[in-house]
């Protein structure tokens, strides 16, 4: 970004680090949920239509997701719709996602568009004018978009850059929770692991863009199920704010991302996706609420994450703004 | 991918290493025209609408890129469309894009999907699903997407077992022809590029895949910039199709692409997106065709392509099928 970008940026009203510190401060705690609307985990009720049929089952996922919206929306500062799952249903279920997100925004949330897309130059700017930006700017008009780093700085630049211009703002994958990370994101060079290159360079895009805050437009997404590296990058990108998926299903608890946070409660998002929104079939929920009051099991199991990450984390410490 | 797996996409009539083997020979040559609509850059009559319509838009991208496709289906065994500009014109472009795939294969066009998708598990098996395969499997229908590998085999596993499933094929990004793939694709381990690990475990899958043309269904992208390296990889990887982006705008040449290719012309399909669809704004071909002749641009670069590589490259032993 170069200083007259940082200009436009930094007279753009939203700047998304400020906007996401805002949207924690509000309700006290930094849950993130992951809309994944899976077909054949859905609540009996919903999936009367074929899946087969894209239009029908685009329309199951919107409803899905707009009713786990209406639970959550007081709840939490932000979503992160899976755009494969909509993206499965063809272009009906993208529209279904514009759908999503608009009504999720009305509802006071920030929404996080899990893309992990990427390309070069022109072409990245395209995704990012396309997924980003409020009031008609955009397609999707998402709050932040995640994006791999595969393609190396051409590729993240300009993301970062149309970003900047909407107040919008960025996840770059850096070490992410999953066993194949091994592959490539450990893999050791100079002596260090292959992610911290790529945290590296994110912490300079969000120094950047740095906001009032204290944190930049450029995160970071940082598994839950490594606390040890979790601590470690908390110490090497005090600019960044991290997305950290991996909670609940994928095996993280509190504990495991209390090192993710500043002493504020600031500097991480976490998020849980089946944790959450399957809450029904879990054997404790699905007891009390069963498929026909999934909505409860929802609130139940979104106020209970809440709770571990206020008793575990300093996120305990958030005051309310 | 099992070996109930693979029995399963043995069984299966379309084999797209196969397929895209049986193309190439059709029309003797190995040009893949990248459908790339840039707004800025269309042919004068088609950018009456209002670009800020992105129906209209969405409509403007569909009518370009039918007419490129008329124009090059006899010449040319595939197109690449870029996700990236239609996700522009949010769900109207996603839609535009299905048109524009379904009226590619009825011309008997085989269709690559840029998206450079990634993510895990059942999430990446999503993206699949909705990308790839034909007759009603798909939104979007397309035989073969690109991928990034940057989340490691989990995220690719799942994209080849679904395509195998499919007939259809992937590429994945291996060393890109972008300034930047420096960042990290460069990078050194163990005395090896970055690249080499990934190129490594894309000639495991498609050994995996391998079928009756030599050829597995997980392809690579490999940049038409490096051509030393291009040669390095076609002796790393026998049994990978590589697709060569790079050609004409990013400054690659015929000759630099000569070492893609085996001995029968087969294993790359090369590139041209600006330096086709946008021939007409090229000086010698503005003076012959200018805007309203725009088509006669397309096909004049088509055809100047195809000689190139028939004159430069192992292309020029291909044997009609």
């Amino acid at each position: 970004m170069n200083k007259k970008e940082r200009e436009g940026m930094l007279k753009n009203e939203r700047h998304f680090g400020d906007d996401l510190a805002s949207a924690v401060e509000r309700v006290r705690n930094p849950v993130v949920v992951g809309l994944d609307p899976r077909w054949e985990q859905l609540p009996a009720g919903l999936t009367d239509a074929s899946p087969a049929d894209f239009s029908q089952r685009a329309d199951a996922y919107r409803q899905f997701c707009q009713e786990v919206i209406d639970v959550v929306a007081p709840l939490v500062p932000a979503v992160k719709p899976q755009a494969a799952f909509f993206e499965e249903c063809g272009p009906a279920g993208m529209v279904a996602l514009a759908h999503v997100i608009a009504y999720a925004q009305k509802h006071g949330l920030l929404v996080i568009f899990d893309g992990k897309r990427n390309d070069i130059g022109s072409t990245a700017e395209a995704y990012a004018r396309g997924i980003l930006g409020r009031e008609g700017q955009s397609g999707w008009e998402a709050d932040a978009v995640t994006v791999s780093p595969y393609l190396g700085a051409d590729s993240l630049e300009p993301f970062a850059t149309v970003a900047g211009d909407r107040g919008a703002g960025l996840f770059v994958l850096v070490n992410t929770s999953n066993p194949g990370s091994h592959m490539l994101q450990d893999l050791q060079v100079d002596g260090r692991p292959l992610y911290r290159r790529v945290a590296d360079y994110v912490e300079g895009q969000s120094a950047d863009t740095r906001g009032k805050r204290g944190y930049g437009i450029v995160g970071a997404v940082v598994g839950a199920t490594y606390p040890q590296q979790l601590a470690e990058l908390r110490t090497a990108m005090p600019q960044t704010w991290f997305l950290v998926p991996g909670f609940g299903s994928q095996g993280g608890t509190a504990k495991d991302v209390a090192a993710a946070f500043d002493q504020r409660g600031l500097g991480a998002v976490v998020n849980n996706s089946r944790g959450i929104i399957f809450a029904h079939r879990k054997p404790a929920y699905r007891e009390r609420f069963g498929d026909a009051r999934w909505q409860e099991a929802v609130e139940a199991a979104t106020r209970e994450m809440i709770a571990q990450l206020r008793a575990e984390t300093p996120a305990g410490n958030l005051t309310g703004s």
